[in-house]
C-alpha cells in the first residue's frame, strides 16, 4: 500500500533510500537545510555534489520545511550524521501532530554519552508521537543503490512486525532487505566496524599482507562482538549484514575514508596530518575513543581497538603496538 | 620442548608449515612422493615450483621414504589434497610404530562421502596409532608465511589440550595461532567458503559493485553456516578464522583460483572452457556439487549453492540465477 514517507536528510544516502522508496510507488519528500540543495532538487532533480551523474524522479519532492515533509507521515526516515541526531529528533518532536513509525540508516554512538542512535531518538521523541523504531544498516553504497546496483541490507526492532513493515517499504528486484529483532546488534556493529576499517588501512599501510589483513578483519570482528554482546547483542547478527557485510565493503575499498586514514597511520603520518590531508571528519577516530571508553566501563578486552586508542591518542607508532598484539598471551578464538 | 615432526606433503603449505616449525627449533621432516622436488630440498633447500624466491633452513629435511619420515614422530601433519588424503593414511598405517598426534591442514570433503577430512583419517588410522587428530585452518596464503608475514590461524580439537599442544608448535611472533573445540565447524567452514567465493568471483563478472560482493559474501556465509549447523557445528565458529576469515581472503583476492572461475562463470564461458583455461583443478566446483547434495540430504535451504549448481551442472545463465535469488520469497537475517 502507498505510503507517505518523510526522509530528514539530503545526503548521499538519504536521497539514494529516497529514490528506492519513490521506485517503490511511495509518497515521498526529503528535507534538508542546505537552501541550494533543496532547490537544485526542486529544479533540477539532481545533487551534482553527492551524486553527479543521477537525475531522480520527479516525484521525488524535497522542502526545507520540516513541518510539510513530515505532515500526515506514516513513517519519518531519519538518515542525518551522529552528531545532528539528537538536534534533528528535538526538531522533530516539536513538530509532529501524529505518530509516524520511525526508521533510522545512520551509523556511530554519540560523542559525550556513548548513547546508540535509537537510544537518542526513544528519548527525544516521546511514544505517543511514533510508532516503533527501526533501524536500516548493512553494506550499502549510496551510489550503487542510486543507479540500482544489487544491495542486500537488514531492517531491525524488538518488534519483528515493524521491521516486516520497513522490509516491505523498500524491497525490490534490486534492494534486499532482511529482517533481525536485535537492534543493539545491528547498531553496535554498524558504528564499530569503523575502528577495525582503520586497523585493516594500517595494515595496509605498513606493507603488510593478504594473511594479516584478513586477521585483523577477524579478530576485530572477534571484539566488536565482544563488546556488542555485554552492551546486550546477540553474538550471531555480527556474522550478518550489518556486522561482516559492512565490514567487507568498509575494509576492502579504497574509497573508504577510515580505511584510507588508517592507511595513513600505518605510513606513520601524525593524526593532525591526516585529518588535514582528509579535509573531513574520519568517524572511526572518535568511534575509537567511544569503543575504548565503553570497553573500559564493560571490562572488555579489545587488543586491536585499544592499539589504534594508542596510535591515534597516545602517540604510539603502529608497528610498535602490532608487535605487542602478536606477543599476548596465547587464546581461544572463542570467548564472547 | 623440541618435537619431532612429520609433514605429509612438499606443496607450497607443507613447505610454509614445515619451515615455520624448524624457526620453533622443531626437528622436522618432510615427505613427498615427488622425487625431483625432494632432491631439490634436500641438495639447495629450496622448491623454485611453488615458493620461488625462498631459501629453506637446512634443518628442513626432506625424503621419499615415508617410514624413515614418520620414525619416532611426536606428530604428524597430513598436508596433502583432500583427494590424496585417504590414500596417504592408509600408507601412513602401514607404516607407523608409535603413536603421534595427528595434524591436518588440508581443506574439503571426500567426493564420493562427503565426509571431511578429520573423518577420513579417523577411519583409516586405528586409535592406538595416534593420539589426537587436530585441525589447522585459516586465512593463509602460503607465500606469505614462508616470508614470515603476520599471519592468524586456527588450531581445532575436540579436546582442547591437544589444540593448545598444536598451538605451542607452531606459535611465534609472526604466526598467532587461537584454539577452538568445534573440529566440525572449522572443516566445514574451510571447504564450503570456495563456493561462495565462486559466487563473489561471478558478482564480479557480471558486472556488479561492492554492495552485492558484500552481499554475496554474507548472504554465503549464512548458507554455509546453516550447512554447518545442520552437521553438528557451532554457528560462532563461521564468525572465526577458519570462516569469516578465510572466506575474506578467497573471495577479496585476484589470485584465488575459485574467485577467477567464478568471474569468468559470469562472464559467460561455460564450465568446460573454464576449466580449459586455468589448466587446473577447482576446488569450488567439486564442493558445490557436495554441498548440494548434503544440503538435499539434510533439508537445508542453500540458495546461493543451488543458483551456483545451477550454472555450473545445469547451463543456466549467471544473470538469470541472480535475478531468482533477488526474487525469493522476504526473510529473516537469522535462520540458522
Amino acid at each position: 500500500m502507498k505510503q507517505k514517507i518523510a526522509v530528514l536528510g539530503t545526503g548521499s544516502w538519504g536521497l539514494a533510500l529516497g529514490n528506492t522508496l519513490v521506485e517503490n510507488g511511495h509518497d515521498v519528500t526529503l528535507w534538508g537545510r542546505e537552501t541550494d540543495q533543496v532547490e537544485e532538487l526542486q529544479k533540477h532533480h539532481t545533487n551534482k555534489a553527492y551524486l553527479p551523474d543521477i537525475v531522480f524522479p520527479k516525484e521525488l519532492k524535497a522542502t526545507t520545511d520540516m513541518a510539510e515533509a513530515i505532515k500526515g507521515a506514516d513513517a519519518v526516515l531519519f538518515v542525518v550524521p551522529t552528531k545532528a541526531i539528537r538536534e534533528v529528533a528535538i526538531r522533530f518532536r516539536k513538530l509532529c501532530q501524529n505518530q509516524p513509525v520511525i526508521i533510522h540508516a545512520s551509523k556511530g554512538f554519540e560523542q559525550e554519552t556513548h548513547l546508540r542512535i535509537s537510544e537518542i531518538l526513544a528519548q527525544e521523541i516521546p511514544e505517543n508521537m511514533r510508532r516503533d523504531i527501526v533501524v536500516l544498516s548493512g553494506p550499502s553504497h549510496a551510489e550503487e543503490v542510486a543507479v540500482k546496483d544489487i544491495t542486500t541490507i537488514t531492517a531491525a526492532s524488538k518488534n519483528l512486525e515493524w521491521a516486516e513493515y520497513v522490509q516491505q517499504l523498500f524491497m525490490n528486484d534490486y534492494f534486499r532487505v532482511y529482517t533481525n529483532d536485535d537492534v543493539i546488534g545491528v547498531e553496535t556493529g554498524a558504528a564499530l566496524k569503523n575502528i577495525i576499517a582503520l586497523g585493516a588501512g594500517a595494515i595496509h599501510g605498513l606493507g603488510l599482507g593478504d594473511n594479516a589483513k584478513a586477521g585483523i578483519m577477524t579478530r576485530g570482528l572477534a571484539e566488536i562482538t565482544r563488546l556488542g554482546v555485554a552492551m546486550g547483542a546477540d553474538p550471531l547478527t555480527f556474522i550478518g549484514l550489518s556486522g561482516f557485510g559492512d565490514l567487507v565493503v568498509t575494509c576492502t575499498s579504497i574509497h573508504s575514508r577510515n580505511w584510507r586514514a588508517g592507511d595513513m597511520l600505518g605510513k606513520g603520518y601524525s593524526v593532525d596530518d591526516i585529518l588535514a590531508t582528509m579535509g573531513m571528519v574520519v568517524e572511526g577516530i572518535s568511534t575509537t575513543k567511544s569503543a575504548y571508553e565503553l570497553a573500559e566501563e564493560l571490562g572488555v578486552e579489545m587488543p586491536i581497538t585499544e592499539a589504534i586508542y594508542q596510535v591515534v591518542y597516545g602517540g604510539k607508532k603502529a608497528e610498535e603496538v602490532i608487535q605487542d598484539m602478536m606477543l599476548r598471551d596465547k587464546k581461544s578464538e572463542k570467548e564472547f
